[in-house]
């Protein structure tokens, strides 16, 4: 039995609580918040406390606040010698207190508060200070059925850039072909299937072979013909941008 | 029975060639092509043709040829008063000849010679130039599975449009991450979920509300860190770009 103590139920902490609560092999201790209120999902084993110095050691302890204050939670916690861990993406694993035993476990995935993750599709990037530490974390990941990666802090620093390509920037294509078809009366609902298709080809195709469309084909007509229907300057020039940069890229195999 | 010709067998042509023959209410007659191969997937009913004379009148002609020659072939077609209609995006009902009953047969999807595609998760957004042809197109599209949606050429034409938003930007999106990750020597394998998860999560929610990370939260720290990581001048400036994109109209609901 893993013994772990969350801090922090936002977005990340409350769906690794979650997650851990279901486990088997894990116990979920103490989670401390800012402001105590009704956490549905809490066991009864659970202890909610919102003051730091009443924090008992565990086995593991989970850091999952805003990058800014994680440095100086992990010098409060008033224990050590134990695993403490942090979430982040672009925090290094060295930010931690070395009074800990210290590790990283970065789910790269996109957590919503209405959503339940299902965490076999969430891939845990793990970092830890020692080999025996790495494999407590590696256990208490599979406890949850992720798979786990061996991810150093530039690595990581790197996966969270490209994550933001892949999933706020994308999300904001999407927010901009919803404003498009909004304003000629057109239902955003048309174009969910090719939204799910293209994510789903590249599962098992490289984006290389994947690519199609005007600007793979050098196709001016119908490029001159876009930019003429977008009444945004902005959108005009993300069209422009990302046509060129398909253009420059695609003779280069990936 | 509905009796179909189809002219050109490229990627478009083919996946409706294919779901068509498959299709019980359907016959596909002829199917004309610049040079004659073997394509597998034929029926021993269909007959393959390399010249446009042959061509005999069925209910439906499909053309789907580039955009460019669509208006020229339906001149060419050594009949009239059927159906013909054509599958491109940006070409307008009017550039078919008008000795043909014409209509507009456009899947929004993204099809590969390699990947089967299911026409019940393709949604085709159907023109037609009266009442009696569009009941025909759209029982054509049923016998596919596939839903329809009345749709003119101008809302055609920004579906199009925002179809390449979707789709051919959002590839080069994961395409730019697929380089940024290989020059550390990761596998791109580690943001496949989170490229599913994106895609998903629009499915139900606005990506109004699914929108996350540094830009929204206007985490400066972080969105320095990032362009410091990039080395390339064109991934900065869409970094840059999109980031202004978000922070810009995240205010303001869909």
């Amino acid at each position: 039995m893993i013994t772990v103590n969350i801090i922090g139920l936002g977005n990340v902490g409350s769906h690794i609580c979650k997650a851990l609560i279901k486990a088997n092999n894990v116990s979920v201790k103490q989670c401390l918040v800012k402001t105590k209120k009704n956490y549905l999902f809490l066991s009864e084993n659970t202890e909610l406390i919102d003051d730091i110095t009443l924090l008992k050691p565990a086995d593991i302890t989970v850091i999952a606040i805003p990058d800014d204050a994680i440095k100086e939670v992990s010098n409060k916690i008033p224990y050590s010698d134990n695993i403490v861990m942090h979430t982040s993406g672009s925090v290094g694993i060295h930010d931690l207190n070395a009074k800990h035993k210290r590790a990283v476990f970065y789910p790269l995935q996109t957590f919503s508060t209405n959503s339940e993750i299902e965490f076999k599709d969430v891939p845990i990037c793990v970092e830890a200070i020692d080999k025996e530490v790495y494999k407590t974390v590696v256990d208490m990941a599979e406890s949850l059925g992720s798979t786990t990666h061996k991810i150093y802090t530039q690595q990581r620093q790197k996966l969270h850039l490209a994550a933001v390509f892949v999933n706020n920037f994308t999300n904001q294509l999407y927010r901009i072909a919803h404003e498009l078809v909004d304003a000629d009366h057109i239902s955003f609902d048309i174009l969910k299937p090719l939204i799910q298709e293209t994510a789903r080809k590249v599962q098992d195709t490289s984006p290389y072979a994947a690519q199609t469309g005007p600007a793979v084909r050098n196709d001016k007509k119908t490029i001159r013909k876009h930019l003429k229907q977008l009444d945004s300057q902005e959108h005009k020039l993300i069209y422009e941008i990302l046509t060129k940069a398909i253009q420059k890229t695609h003779g280069k195999k990936l």
